[in-house]
């Protein structure tokens, strides 16, 4: 998959960075013929992400090399679970080590910090609000850390400016009205996309009501005022179906993720996801042989 | 620069990952030929970094864009200090905002935080510690990060496992102890590379002192033994300038850094820094015209 | 923009494939520092597509070159019209002749065979039906092809299997029914995107509508059953908004476009926009100098 | 070989044009480990071309899919034949098929009409002449196409301007006459090149005959100007080998090509082989697992 | 021109390859923006080849750098002429200079050695034998490297597989003699390419000269066999003009090629123009500023 | 390891150089599943290098050839020797052969002379002075050229200027005195590199020694000069450790190698070794199927 033939080339990339000229300690230090074994553990409790781009890392050193995995991607692990077990050249083991980390540290904290945003979003109650993610990622890792968002149980938000639209403030001042925005859009969007339009107050949800939004970003509006969004939503369409979904933005914090959550929003985005997820621990250990 | 040369394929992965198909949004609402104005601010107390990718994300996308900078790298920024202003095409500032402020958000703040180790280091008296990043960095940004860390008054350890001489515990027991480790890497490395190896012990230093180690990775040592490590260095040379570089490693937090800069160690070396740093926040602002 | 950036590599691609190690009838013939005047002129009646590849072409052989633009994408060209007048080296000019008009004649067509789709499909009268382009595009070209089927009048489609979600008769038949599979969607989908489905019978159309099914595309249905699907969906939402679009597909020629038009539907799409274009006639003249 | 190197490139741009950030419908329909069946066949008769890239679409997707190939390049397919079989993950067959599907219909829509030309060309007997490509190629698929001309019967011309010498019209009014340009090119052309001049009259081609050329190809000619120049070079060479090709080329079309073999020239070169050649039809049906 | 599309991706590489994670000395020791001026000079006597690299080198470091060339490639200098002037930053002047240099030394290299095969084989007399290179070039430097032969006064031979035939002892021996081989490809070969044929011995010569061959190459022939292989092409085209060229090859050197020229063969190739040609020296010298 | 990944592409780019559109003397005469065994022997006594490109040459072209390896890179052989054997489609064979033969021609031609600079080192007796390369190395084979290098028993001096630091004569010049230099690369300098200065005279010896230089290069001094050049440097540390190595360099060839290894230098460096090195010769021989 194109995901897929992107990744090898993020993997190659980070094992020349790290390689550089190459492995200048090991290389003095083990006979190129010394077979090893070792594991990946945990060294504290995490979901996990970031196997696929580990085991390239290992595989694209010496495609040789073993590679047994034990967990899958999104699994909660305690602290010491196995991740996977190698087998083969000690030097590519070795070589390969920091970068299958690297990854599995990032990633892994993308996923654990999500589940702890799912989770405290639940804290008051189920009330169906989503946590997603944003557009604010780490260059080059936007697929790998999406993916590192659902396997921690967030949803994604678009992957692109290229795959959703989301008329801003920038673009409503740049077109005149929030009417004028969506007639524009409804006009010559693509069939198969909603149209999502930010907005920072009730006044402007109103007009987006009235003209057709069907997604709207309540931009950093207070709990008081989210509910009273909520509640000017379900009137417009009281008695059919709601036509327009809700998306909750700005300011959210583990501590406000519940409340936010109880307002009935149908999803929370929350950029810290990806641009502020601290690396998990895990480590490689060496098995006797 | 090389450096250069690798800066403009990234910062072209970025804007090929954030931009997709193309801005629809904005060819939905901008008249293609609109003209704007924009700074990127900063919306918190931070220490700069990323100003040539950041540049670069508006060269790329528009290379008619005019960009003037207001900052250097490493300056210290008050809230709603003015980073950068551009002026051109509208659509052309709003397809490269994103790309520029991931960059800025992330590489200010591993400035930010390390210069928070840099100034925590010195809290009991100067004693000279200098506070080093890792190879714990994000996969394709290692040279954008190990500059990140020089802004916020750091300094780089090795930049890849081809640069730098670093014997660690699994190369010590591949070997067969310290002693030989050295024997062979002083033999068979290359002229100009120092030797530095990892002891978790007293005794593996007084080995490694023993056998010409010319730096030495202290691997997890509390604050008493790190003590007596610089001690026992001291006693070995004494009377001759010392010929041995000292580097604490592991638990490194921003509470003992201070601590451990006290036992008079040369160097502390931080994953933090690069691993698990926070973004800062920065926007784009929109200037009337 | 993205666009641009892939765009100088496809442009590389078809120079390097038609200059190989280098022009060699012009090298033997030309003097290196003759100069030129030369024009891009239509040969026959055309919509015009490919000026930006062009463009490029000559740019990416002699960025000295100057290359003016007398008409836009899109334009109607009668047969003779000047595209773009080139100044400089003349051996610049024939080095990049032929790439630039590969891609003027290739793109060109797609917009003329869109734009006589469009015509045809309101030769009935103006029934609202746009004509869509399909996934059915050269290896390497999407981009510039579904930008000729705007060029020419038309609509995109799904850029690709990563931007739309289109559920087809083997998804249905892996889920078990039309039922399942809109219920995993709904569940599931990005929440900015709408969920299309294919049904080949007025009864599946009838399934989908229940199940809420946001486009449905009639696929290879003659006229008649069109015209009757057009009639179950009003009915459907009769008193309300309608909140299905309509798409037909399969079978579409410059004969039956305009009666599928009649049938009310809101889209046709059409393969052969992009696969099956004949090249339009471009050439270059030289100047006087 | 070189050309495979080439194609993998060509091969994983046109994956990703087409699966973006992956194929989200088959993600929400199929269970990532159901196990699927496949047959690619013609739904018209046609001459098969493109089976390697075909092939590889589905191994670059996944490289354990089992592709059964029952067919070869440059075949005569009747409706209904069966082009190659899959079977593996559904997922992966789904996610590659559009791919597979573009290039084949492609390619082997120009080998089917060059076999029309070769076929139309001997509608008045055997008299020899070949049917020749062009360089007015799809931009990227150069090497491909000229392999779907000779899967059709026809024979290629030059693949770049860096090897082979044709010497324009342009061309010789920089150098002032076809005398100087004859001149210039046979002293310094490679050794292991023919020189090929174009020429629009009779008289040009008595001067290209007197100064050496090799090969001529006669423009735009009617075909009893054309019979006179065959008869012009035999004359020439009245009792020896005769030293010189013929190239008829321009007006070519289905119906006129014929009468211009008939006139007893070696070869017509046709550039609406590749540039306006419309796609085969061949689709993907599931087999009962 | 496609040339420079690949040249500056070779350049690229070669700067990548030097500079590493930047050029740590200059870095330490000069200022970012002290300014300097420098110019490359010869060290020897040479025929100059590889400006445009060497240009290169400095203006993909810093396109600000100011870069006047004093010489054409193909030029005989004196030591100590002055090849090139730099002004700018003295760091960026610094950073590309070994690359410059490098290219420089080997590609001027070529050419020097180039020239003196060429004067050597004029030593007894101008018998008009041409000196051709071969395909034992550097990898990923051949076309700089038949460009640097031309600059010498040589001349090339194929540039590669692709735009060449020349049938070797080991296609004869596959298909069985060397009168098949020669049907073989007068049937099958692009009209455009003359079909040169490998023998090593008379006998074989006659075989190919009765077949058609139109050029051969004489493989490994002592001086009396190469003149009596003149002498039989010259016999069989009495009265005619001569319809085949020689090549000689094997065992040329510089005090055999006098000889082998004298013999009357039309072209001698020579591998070491490529493969051993030593690098001439060119320095960097700063200029007072 | 980062080696391979960039091998891969290097062996890529020579492959593409010299296949150019594909082997069509091949194709032309050989069936496509012929299948053919062959050897790749010396043609003179030698150093073996370029095992790894040679394989990855066969192996790139057809992953189905077995290539069977006899030696090692390192390996002294006669002349006659196999280094390899291959069996499989004989086209592969042949298409990959030259790229296989240059790579192995070019390196084993510099681990060829290595060990003769090597010997002639020792001509005088054991002084233990290493010889080493230099940055003087073919445009993208610098990986290499280093290995052949070592294959010949030489040492490699820094690969780029970002992993050793070595301050010249425009270093010291721009900064004002070897004091001053030595000061700012110790003080900013990374820790584990030791820092080397270039130095003309004995008196900038003497004031390198007194500011702490770890190396220094002697440029260009004749043998009583180095011979003094020791003497001060035993003088400085006597009764210590020697903390300073010293290199030799300017002017090394084979006459003089033995007579400065004899002066007591730590180490000489030779550009010759990679800019001048004369490939060995190698062929490819069929064998009887």
């Amino acid at each position: 998959m194109a995901f897929d033939l992107n990744l090898k080339n993020l993997v190659e990339l980070a094992l020349k960075e790290d390689l550089g000229w190459g492995d200048l300690t090991t290389w003095l230090t083990l006979e190129p013929d010394s077979l090893g074994r070792a594991e990946i553990r945990t060294r504290q409790a995490l979901v996990l992400s970031g196997l696929e781009p580990a085991r390239l890392a290992f595989e694209l050193v010496d495609k040789n090399l073993e590679v047994e995995l034990f967990q899958a991607d999104g699994d909660n692990l305690a602290p010491g679970a196995v991740v996977l077990r190698l087998e083969g050249l000690a030097q590519s083991i070795l070589m390969a080590e920091r970068v299958a980390l690297n990854f599995l540290g990032r990633l892994s904290g993308v996923a654990t910090l999500t589940q702890r945003y799912v989770k405290a979003s639940q804290e008051l109650g189920l009330f169906g609000a989503k946590i997603l993610d944003t557009r604010k990622t780490t260059p080059g890792l936007r697929a790998l850390e999406k993916a590192a968002v659902r396997h921690g149980g967030g949803h994604n938000h678009r992957f692109s400016l290229g795959d959703g639209i989301l008329i801003k403030d920038n673009h409503i001042m740049a077109v005149g009205s929030i009417e004028k925005a969506l007639k524009l859009a409804k006009n010559k969007a693509r069939h198969n996309l909603k149209i999502e339009i930010e907005v920072d107050s009730l006044e402007q949800l109103r007009e987006a009501l009235e003209h057709g939004a069907e997604a709207v970003l309540l931009d950093n509006m207070d709990i008081p005022t989210l509910r009273k969004a909520v509640e000017i939503v379900k009137e417009f369409f009281k008695g059919r179906s709601r036509g327009l979904l809700l998306e909750a933005s700005g300011g959210v914090n583990l501590k406000s993720v519940g409340k936010i959550a109880a307002t009935g929003v149908d999803f929370i985005s929350v950029g810290a996801l990806t641009h502020s997820a601290p690396s998990v621990d895990l480590g490689l250990d060496w098995l006797d042989s």
